[in-house]
């Protein structure tokens, strides 16, 4: 793509802590890209302008788009992108699919932003089904894990596809050569797993990815490869449970602190070093999870995003338009002789 | 049922650390639950009593029989079961079947143990598919957590027997009164799941459970709800995922001792910590997986079980049959008749 400045787009009102956090988050990304990107806000101008001239911030270059139109967490999706047409969410969309931005970040209702996604801007082409990417810690490193809730049900060329778009998002972005790829089962023989798994190992194994085979719970964590594939429900549950751990395990210190002296001791050390879990954990701070597959860059991010985490989304989201990561995709599953024969293989 | 000792056929040969442990474990069970439980050691008997002759324990009053098949974790099940009619599982399993002993504990190939389980054993009257039902810890206390791995592929109704059992076990072993039954799923509201959730998830709500509706992958931990219900897909992945947890930490731990001095001060309060976590996490330590639904008692052992958790395997056999736990699941699903209506329904 031709060089220039890489616009995002910003749902001001999307999360728990908004507009205050995607504020702030805006500002630290202004700080840290700006040669880059230029930063678009959309949301209740009112409360947004309000919200930069409390941190004496009113000079920041940000372009701010009025989006009225509020869609909650407890929404239902289809439902608030068809009342709510003035919302953030679908306005700050509407400007990808206008090509007045190159990407959209949203921290807000997930369903709604993944309704709007493929609604507005469609699939790329050859894509069957979009899936959430996210970043996992592991012991040896980050693991691209998808997908993280977008299609509860899914068809062996669904996670054969997210098997693709991972691998060139582990390459491009992670900058993984040749990224192992593995299905997520309950055994690592190949007759090992339910029909869905069991289908999806032959397209799998005949294809052109570096296919590692089976993979258990346990080498999420552990790194046995790049890219862990799985439909969105076992994804989802996998995501959630990881994400509680945190609680558990402050709860666990809790109760021990108050047994002994000595772990009273201990404590403060034990804090640090759940924060340090806390943020391995938190998808967020490796920048958010981008809806690979539909037409445009866009990228959802906790509902509780940090000013950091909505800063380190724009870095990816800049990242993956300059890497034109939605281009490979396209390439790879439109052009991609063997690929395609796979798919077409299954669908007929 | 008679008050008698209850016979407990523990798998000598089962385990990473078999003959070792399990005799450890037997020795442990004898010292404490002796007037209750008469201990069965199946395995290689040259191999057990040169075991019991080390530690000087020839004197404990086991009955030990020779079963000279060594089924290793690498068998394939069906293959061993067929092949190695003489191996520890396959007697040990035939002692129930023949009224020889009253509950059979292993720590060996989990598939070969179901396998044997449900055709020698076969189903309890009414139980469409058994189902491991493992406890875990939450914030609030134990969780019971069904299935584990038995069924990779379930059906609605299926699902609806695990509420049932795994009540049933809450209430009977674990004392929690009218326990709160869970669906796993992808978020709280009926409508959120996949086509096999969306579909239970109305067997549960019209049912006679004390049904709360769908919890998050989150909510395990937290504790919401005191039986959380799933495939065996889904529960094997999460299960294995949450064992990992601990390597996981102990490699961030270890990396941050490396990085400050701090730390490495603290290394040893965190030392506890995570062996503290480690036990938390680690089922065996509530006594290993009962397979529900086999008409006998038949528990599954981690494969690295400590002689602490054969201990209190034995402990929750010996539990299992003193409170009946078959007899009022098959009183449940056969004879109440609202149950059984929900169930012909989905059959129909």
């Amino acid at each position: 793509m031709e060089r220039g400045k890489v616009r995002i787009a910003l749902d001001a009102m999307g999360g728990d802590f908004a507009p205050k956090s995607v504020v702030l988050g805006a500002i630290k990304a202004h700080k840290e890209l700006a040669d880059n990107v230029k930063l678009i806000l959309v949301g209740d101008k009112g409360k947004v302008l309000l919200e930069l001239s409390q941190l004496g911030s009113e000079n920041y270059p940000f372009e701010v788009i009025h989006a009225p139109g509020l869609i909650t967490m407890a929404d239902s999706p289809v439902d608030a992108l068809r009342r709510k047409k003035n919302s953030s969410i679908s306005l700050g969309i509407n400007l990808l699919k206008e090509g007045k931005a190159d990407a959209f970040i949203s921290g807000g209702n997930t369903g709604a932003v993944m309704a709007s996604a493929l609604f507005t801007l469609r699939r790329i082409e050859g894509v069957l089904r979009p899936a959430i990417t996210t970043c996992l810690p592991s012991e040896k490193g980050i693991v691209v894990f998808l997908d993280g809730g977008a299609n509860a049900d899914c068809k062996p060329q669904n996670l054969f596809q997210f098997g693709v778009m991972g691998s060139i998002y582990a390459n491009s972005i992670m900058k993984i050569k040749n990224p192992k790829v593995g299905l997520l089962s309950i055994g690592v023989e190949q007759t090992k797993g339910n029909e869905l798994i069991l289908e999806s190992y032959k397209l799998f194994s005949n294809s052109c990815l570096n296919f590692v085979g089976n993979v258990e719970g346990r080498d999420v964590l552990k790194g046995t490869c790049d890219v862990v594939v799985c439909d969105g429900f076992v994804g989802n549950i996998v995501l959630k449970f990881a994400e509680s751990f945190d609680g558990f395990l402050t709860s666990l210190v809790k109760k021990r602190v108050k047994e002994s002296l000595l772990f009273r001791l201990g404590a403060f050390l034990l804090k640090i070093s759940i924060r340090d879990l806390r943020r391995t954990l938190d998808y967020a701070e490796y920048g958010g999870a981008p809806l690979l597959g539909v037409d445009g860059v866009c990228i959802i991010c906790h509902g509780g995003s940090s000013p950091k985490a909505i800063k380190n989304a724009a870095k990816l989201a800049c990242d993956m338009v300059e890497k034109e990561v939605n281009k490979t995709i396209k390439d790879k599953l439109t052009q991609n002789s063997k690929v395609l024969k796979e798919i077409n293989e299954l669908n007929d």
